[in-house]
């Protein structure tokens, strides 16, 4: 708790996690939080536009690092182990910080608005994946289909992952669950 | 236009779907709706809870419609076949229903606000189908990758149907669009 961190944003973010988890969300000000974390009001504000904001800072950089990891996959890479690639590459980011997640994940789950914010961010996450296949070539509907069904695998597997009390690695379980959608799509009856 | 439907709540959603695309979305006014379909704004809080809610009613129908589609199944539907069959229920329904769906969508895709909610509705689709599997004895994950897969899938259809200028069937593009999805997972150089 109140671990030093070398930046204002980070402990900021820090700080309003602690607190969000320790006496509610609701309950916490501004205040509180630049207080925790020995910073000023108009600091906040330069890098948050509220206290919302604290909670999904994150998914401009998960943009980034999906968007990247898409573009960085070698040439002959199919539109899905792209994104599969991707994914596992934010998975590792989780659960490096599992903790983090885990408590942020409390707190978005306790509140409809943050919950529906959350269901945004992700629309974003699979959309900035269908641009950077599109930009490698991948043409539409694939690109989409690819993004689209990635992001349905990771909120799935995240799910588990969270709820999982022996504490697996995000990463194998999203393995397993891209695994079992290949099952599920499979097993059909119809053509 | 002002074509007269039996029920209170029909027209006012008709009036107000006229007037958010004729005169747009924000300058629109329950009183507006009100004099437009005949009734009264107590009639409309009857209804609705505000403007947005018109927009957003069909969702409650389209859950209904999704689950019963998906529990009628037959027992040895596998969980991908009875979402397929759910999601191209849906998919009929806004077919014979074109010009509304379209106009509709015009409204929401305007409006980052609309869209937001729109996606929220739509991952309200997507439990909804995931707990009808659960209760025809499909086990976690599948249930959920199923169901999430399945409103990608729609999400992807939808936006091709919409964007296409030959006016296809939705229902046929559904259908393309999961066979292109079974493509796109199985191309893959890696396990």
């Amino acid at each position: 708790m109140g671990r030093w961190e070398p930046n204002a944003r980070g402990r900021l973010a820090q700080a309003a996690l602690e607190l969000y988890a320790e006496q509610g969300y609701e309950q916490t000000t501004v205040g509180d939080i630049t207080a925790r974390a020995g910073l000023t009001e108009r600091t906040f504000y330069r890098h948050f536009a509220d206290k919302r904001e604290v909670l999904f800072f994150g998914t401009e950089m998960a943009k980034d690092l999906l968007a990247r990891t898409v573009a960085d996959a070698p040439a002959d890479a199919s539109a899905m182990d792209a994104v599969g690639a991707a994914l596992e590459a934010l998975a590792a980011e989780f659960q490096e910080n599992a903790d983090r997640v885990r408590t942020r994940n409390t707190v978005v789950s306790a509140h409809a608005e943050l919950r529906e914010r959350e269901l945004i961010k992700l629309a974003g996450l699979a959309e900035a994946m269908a641009e950077a296949l599109r930009a490698r070539g991948t043409p539409d509907p694939a690109a989409s289909l690819a993004a689209e069904t990635g992001i349905a695998v990771f909120k799935v597997a995240f799910v588990r992952w969270i709820d999982d009390p022996g504490r697996p690695d995000l990463p194998d379980v999203l393995r397993a669950s891209t695994r079992e959608l290949r099952t599920v799509l499979t097993e059909h009856a119809s053509a």
